[in-house]
């Protein structure tokens, strides 16, 4: 006998409960911007304020008492951070916080390919979301100015119209999953060195041409829910509460809704932090430090200092309420957000999606006499050199820096490949970094190395002597002073005595391949010695697998260069015109201390913009990258000879694969304004195509334009002028290989 | 100008997302049972068996890959523990997860109100949900069989109806949340003293009749989705792999569909745990001890000795699916659930609603000469004595301490309340425990005193010899052997010097008060020198709010004992008949090493039971509880003369306050076969109503039963009889004070 109902007593205790009617803020049928309002009216004082800055290194409180979640930020914009301690740098030991390594933003822009960025933006989304985290930090799209900058490898390149349109689809990929995008670093943090001091001037132009637009279309295309402000200045204030940039612009002219975060430990004042529109205060500055009763997060700047002058009455309510009501709203987009999925971390779906964007960004920039593809019926031997062949690349630059589920080296990736078809064979080449604990290895390869300089080399040299191919992995390692947070290289040049080993191997084998592992121009002073020059960025979990693929030739690469790769520093307008890292010191309050002043003497010169300005031949231009195929371009045609301001403009051209390979192309449009009231780029890129072609195959690409690509930003007006006259289109396959032209006239 | 679609080209790009079709077991509008099945039929083989163990002190991994969340468990039941490091038992220093300390469980069920416990379950569960757990571990109904046992103050008592009508709404509270209730400790875990090796034998009778019937009402009524196996063993398996626990009764004769949860460590056989029911493993033996490259979790026995055995074709993986749909089952409900709340943290009304139970629970056990409530009118002076008047009694007693928002001690509650009324003077009285870490102090008070035991006397008496009123909070206080996890008191006496404070006090001060702070019965050998005595249980963050409404008389003490005091252990079947704490060692197994054999030889007659039939008189009985008021009952009615097998039979009985409070009154029914073919106790619970009275005011209670009622569990047949005959129906104010009975016939 089952009984089911034994306990028939039960059926005699009263009613349990009523449906309680459920508060606006909390149903999720309701507006957002009710819900917002009805939140903040049942808040007090106290509870306003501890919103607005950190509870631990990386969350700030919700309101416990009315059932609003905290946020919990996660670095970006690679992967997911690992869990660190509460209130120390230190990882928390965790053992379910592995992620997938996607490539570094740079080979990102470098696919030119905005469906790849929204598979990054949704897959790294889906990472963070499966790890509970509302605030993925990144994307960053801060201009590449020059070729020092460590963080450049966390960026999209030196273009703005290639930032802003590669920016926009990951920030919606990530969105999807109910995680707010952080775009960073808001703004004109363009280096590392002083990067907390320096204090930048630049024409408005420049501010609005150069290093804005991607920022806006984040917000205004993308539809970012929160974005960081930098450390530096700029005209005297600190960027996290500067009220030109965060007021002015953002929030007036962008209609930006969502949360201006700091980064960490980027406030300086309460008052400017108040008024100048900052939210959410993080910091790096505390570390368990309790000030007596208080937790050490009280005594931030947006915490009881703040706290004091409201009731000290002052400082009124009205900007709090506007601060609690953004971060209010991001709530209720993220992890209040109704039917928000799941995530999932390290699939192997994920896997593949970087892998493939890594195959689409890395970029062939030299393949003289065709040497690559390597032709593995022909091989019997393949010499591997340098430390960056087997040197974990997804530990290291700083906050971007993660812990992976896996990574493939390259050496590892080539073997992989390989398999018996030929021999691998290894020789680390030169001293490098192995004594960094941050660069382990993955592979088992044990990285310690006592030899000397002339012993590596010498084992390099013959191991190369009789292989049928070199491959030299070099470049920069995420090392401090080598594409890393915090500090700029030194120099343009390979670190190490890698120029040095690189032509010692280009004298013993002339079928030597130079991959650089970099998110950075280097110098080449080789260039001509080495055939095959392939830009192998910092690639994540799948770098070895994808630069594999590229090298064998199951892949055909198809990545152009996001920045100009100059022969010197000089060639750079930054270093050109002197003031780069800044050169004057001044005080700007008593609250700052010394800044470095740095005017941005190029103005709308940044990257091929100079180069074309000067003259000046590039290694490497902008827009670069060959393919194992050939394309032939057909005269480019218009739709019309002339425009209206209201109208646009379609220029179509026919692209052929005349190779034997399939391939994909990135069609570029440039324009070139002939004749301005203001000095104008020679040209500046305003539309791009990458399309897929079979050996044999043609197609058709159109690309159309409005008045906006032809504008420029009038500082005198603050507007967008467009001015009547003759413009030229100019299509080709590289900001340095113009392929036909096309005049036309805007009436 | 304003320039909204700057960034034309965007128009261009492609479609980046076809919307994919929902796998089903992301479909929140699919049933469970087919989202089950379809996560399964996605999983592999080492995914499966990932699922079936920790991951970390209180996680186990879901499916990451497939975006399944992994399951997060907390501490319960009096609250929600805070925060540990992934693979240690300390504390992480979070500053988020400080919590609202509910009465523990005895007091809860002191109540006898169904409603409070659905405001406890609903309570803790919001702030379960609120801190992202997704099973709560609690609540426990282990049956109260010796006052010893450490951990009876985290269960409801002595008997099985009263256990298992509060146990379903706090199950179905906690559950609204998405919360998965984890009713502990499946079963017979009745001592602490030898948990992991006690091994009990008793009649099927009394397990089904005693043990039991509070399990199977929260899994049946309750709908709980998890269980927890105990750590002694049972029939000489244990618990956590029991067959007949696990298979027999709970799935096969229970229709349980949750998931099985091992305590702590609790797990000592993968073969049992595969094919006796266990579905998730959870330990305390792995403090970051890795295997070579595993991690340490994987040698538990549900983790690589588990899929090793698979791979070796040893073991089918029939209960590998089980095991894991159970686990899926549990994440659809709780963290997978669509539309789950968001929970709370800390906030008033779980202030509010921990003061209501706390102030519900407290029992009035004596009260000559009415000497309480006390009348501030008529006072001067208060003097409280006892180190539990200012002592944390949130911390300590296992696993169910916690890192309170705040918790009121009873010195504090009391002046609070008092004010400027009279004085409040406090003395220790007695050398405790002031040396304990975990004992700290919420009110400032230094617990550290020096002074001798004399002293501390001489001090009391001094201050209570001109008190009008002398309180002594005095009882137990969660240190080891005193209400702990992992170990029984030793004796049934109050630990230190307090009876003899409490006779000196006694002799000076005529209207001393005693406060008793426990989970368990304690030995007064003074209780006819001492007035008024409350039972004061360990009440959580409002103790010394509720406690000091009562004192003063706002609240009119409503509790009733859900377990007897006897006068000494040798009035309790469990000690008298010589089976406690176990008397025989055995070896069961070579895995399990030596077992300590106990028999329940006092078999159903535990609790009032054993006092009814042994003719004991009890220090206080069962369902015992004054109040301020009076209450008259009238003589019962009943509804008919005599019933059948499908029938009920409804008495009824006027309750009339004849005092000057507002008062509550719990009108028990106790059942008394009159004649038998068993032996069976003189009377058992089997309704009750708690009902609220306006001085002079009466109502009318209907107390109903069915056949279940009037049955026992007839071990020979395996099922529940009622045996036709007459029966008597027993109406009173507690076991020992029955107001009136009706006999009638059960055709």
């Amino acid at each position: 006998m089952k009984f089911k109902a034994m306990l028939l007593g039960l059926a005699l205790m009263p009613v349990l409960s009523v449906l309680a009617q459920v508060p606006v803020y909390l149903n999720a049928d309701k507006p957002i911007e009710e819900r917002v309002k009805d939140a903040l009216s049942r808040m007090t004082l106290e509870e306003k304020v501890k919103m607005l800055h950190a509870q631990s290194k990386f969350s700030s409180a919700g309101v416990a008492r009315l059932g609003i979640p905290e946020i919990w930020a996660t670095d970006g914009p690679h992967g997911i951070r690992p869990e660190v301690l509460w209130d120390e740098w230190n990882q928390a030991g965790w053992t379910n916080d592995s992620c997938i390594a996607y490539p570094a933003l740079t080979c990102l822009a470098a696919t030119w390919n905005p469906e790849m960025s929204h598979l990054y933006g949704k897959s790294v989304g889906e990472e963070a979301r499966y790890r509970k985290k509302d605030i993925l930090l990144g994307p960053g799209v801060n201009i590449y100015r020059t070729p020092l900058n460590g963080r450049n490898f966390e960026y999209m390149g030196e273009d703005p119209y290639l930032s802003a349109t590669m920016v926009v689809p990951y920030i919606k990929g990530v969105q999807e999953n109910g995680v707010a995008a952080c775009v960073k670093h808001y703004a004109l943090n363009n280096q590392e060195t002083n990067r907390h001091t320096t204090n930048v001037y630049l024409s408005d132009r420049s501010l609005y041409e150069i290093y804005l637009p991607a920022f806006q279309a984040a917000v205004q295309e993308g539809g970012a829910w929160a974005i960081m402000g930098s450390y530096n200045l700029y005209q005297g204030e600190h960027a996290c509460h500067n009220k030109r940039l965060l007021k002015d612009i953002l929030r007036d002219e962008w209609n930006f809704d969502g949360v201006v975060v700091s980064d960490w430990g980027g406030v300086h004042s309460t008052e400017q932090a108040v008024y100048n529109g900052l939210d959410l205060e993080f910091g790096t500055w505390t570390d368990g430090l309790s000030n007596g009763t208080r937790n050490a997060y009280d005594n931030y700047f947006l915490a009881f200092p703040y706290l004091k002058l409201i009731k000290e009455g002052k400082i009124e309510t009205k900007e709090l309420d506007e601060k609690v009501s953004n971060i209010l709203r991001l709530i209720f987009r993220t992890s209040m957000a109704s039917h928000k999925p799941f995530g999932s971390l390290g699939s192997p779906d994920h896997g593949k999606v970087s892998r493939k964007i890594a195959e689409e960004g890395i970029v062939l920039l030299q393949n003289n006499n065709n040497i690559l593809p390597i032709d593995l019926n022909k091989t019997k031997k393949i010499a591997v050199v340098g430390e960056n062949a087997i040197k974990m690349m997804t530990v290291g630059g700083g906050s971007s820096s993660l812990k992976v589920k896996y990574e493939i080296s390259p050496l590892d990736g080539l073997r992989n490949r390989v398999g018996d078809k030929a021999e691998v064979v290894y020789a680390r080449g030169y001293v490098g970094d192995s004594s960094s604990e941050l660069n382990g290895v993955t592979t088992g390869q044990n990285l310690k190395d006592d030899r000397s300089e002339d012993e590596l080399l010498a084992e390099a040299l013959q191991m190369a002597e009789n292989a049928d191919y070199v491959i030299f992995f070099g470049g920069l390692n995420k090392s401090e002073g080598q594409d890393c947070e915090g500090s700029d290289r030194i120099s343009l040049g390979l670190p190490y005595a890698q120029d040095r080993v690189i032509r010692e191997l280009a004298q013993i084998n002339k079928n030597l391949i130079f991959v650089n592992i970099s998110g950075n121009a280097v110098a080449m002073p080789w260039v001509n010695e080495v055939p095959a020059i392939v830009q192998g960025w910092f690639l994540g979990s799948e770098a070895g697998t994808a630069l594999a693929s590229v090298l064998i030739g199951d892949i055909n690469p198809s990545g152009k260069l996001p920045f100009t790769f100059p022969v010197k520093l000089d060639d750079v307008g930054a270093h050109k015109l002197g003031e780069y890292p800044g050169n004057k010191k001044e005080l700007v309050t008593k609250h700052q201390g010394d800044t470095i002043n740095e005017t941005y003497h190029e103005g709308i010169f940044v990257g091929y913009r100079w180069a074309d300005k000067e003259k000046i031949k590039p290694l490497f231009p902008f827009g670069h990258g060959l393919s194992y195929t050939t394309f032939t371009y057909s005269k480019p045609a218009a739709d019309k000879k002339t425009m209206t301001a209201d109208d646009t403009i379609s220029f179509t051209v026919n692209i052929k694969n005349t190779g034997t390979y399939e391939g994909q192309e990135i069609v570029q449009l440039y324009i070139s304004d002939k004749k301005s009231s203001l000095p104008r780029p020679l040209k500046e890129l305003k539309a791009f195509q990458k399309v897929k072609l079979a050996p044999g195959e043609e197609k058709s690409v159109t690309l159309t334009i409005d008045k906006k690509a032809l504008s420029f930003f009038d500082d005198a007006r603050h507007e967008w002028v467009a001015e009547p006259g003759k413009f030229e289109a100019m299509i080709g396959s590289s900001s340095r290989n113009i392929k036909g032209t096309i005049v036309f006239e805007l009436k």
